[in-house]
């Protein structure tokens, strides 16, 4: 059972993570490499309501105590959590992610949107 | 696109809510029904680092501040989300309930722990 010890939140609840398994309330400052550069960290999970499918991970970098951080949802399809890194992997062209849309105030997270963040990505659009 | 207005969190960052998509930082406090009675709300998502699909949602009752509150994960797989109530809904007997397993401080999240869980809410066991 080595491969599930736990870790103890501040609340005392175990289970923060185990091997297969992270709490969602811990994903945020989950590191995300391109191949195997490190560039920058997860936000959040937007997580489908109904199917329980994590659809994007919102990767922040930059800035200091949240003020002028930039924030990229990527496609869950397009990214692999290595084992060895203890992080996500994303297999993208360096121009190509410093083009990649970014969350904007006042923007809206439609189907039009999640499609564009997709294409972006060349991955297939599950609907959002 | 009036179905997919979002709302804004303390750092600006667009679409913690659309009508599909929850951002994992605020699932916390989603309301959890037994049928139609309130019975707690989700204390956090775990999350399959691998595949994205959450697997359980641990809902937390009673307590003050966080002391003495109980969690119960309840396996995905046992919940449907309820747009009109806006919440989880678990359809189980109110004893089968009160008999749930519960996290104890010490807990391992492991396989048989999992498989536990799933059993006792007559689902199957996905693999944790």
């Amino acid at each position: 059972m080595t491969d599930y010890t736990t870790s103890t939140s501040r609340s005392g609840v175990e289970t923060d993570e185990t091997s297969e398994l992270i709490a969602s309330n811990i994903v945020e400052g989950t590191k995300v490499y391109n191949r195997n550069e490190h560039i920058g960290q997860v936000y959040n999970f937007m997580v489908n309501k109904r199917t329980g499918q994590v659809e994007y991970a919102v990767m922040s970098f930059g800035g200091f105590l949240g003020i002028g951080e930039s924030y990229y949802p990527l496609p869950w399809k397009a990214l692999t959590y290595d084992t060895s890194l203890g992080g996500y992997m994303i297999d993208i062209d360096k121009r190509k992610l410093e083009e990649a849309p970014s969350y904007r105030e006042g923007e809206t997270f439609d189907r039009v949107y999640g499609k564009r963040i997709n294409d972006h990505y060349g991955v297939p659009y599950g609907g959002v």
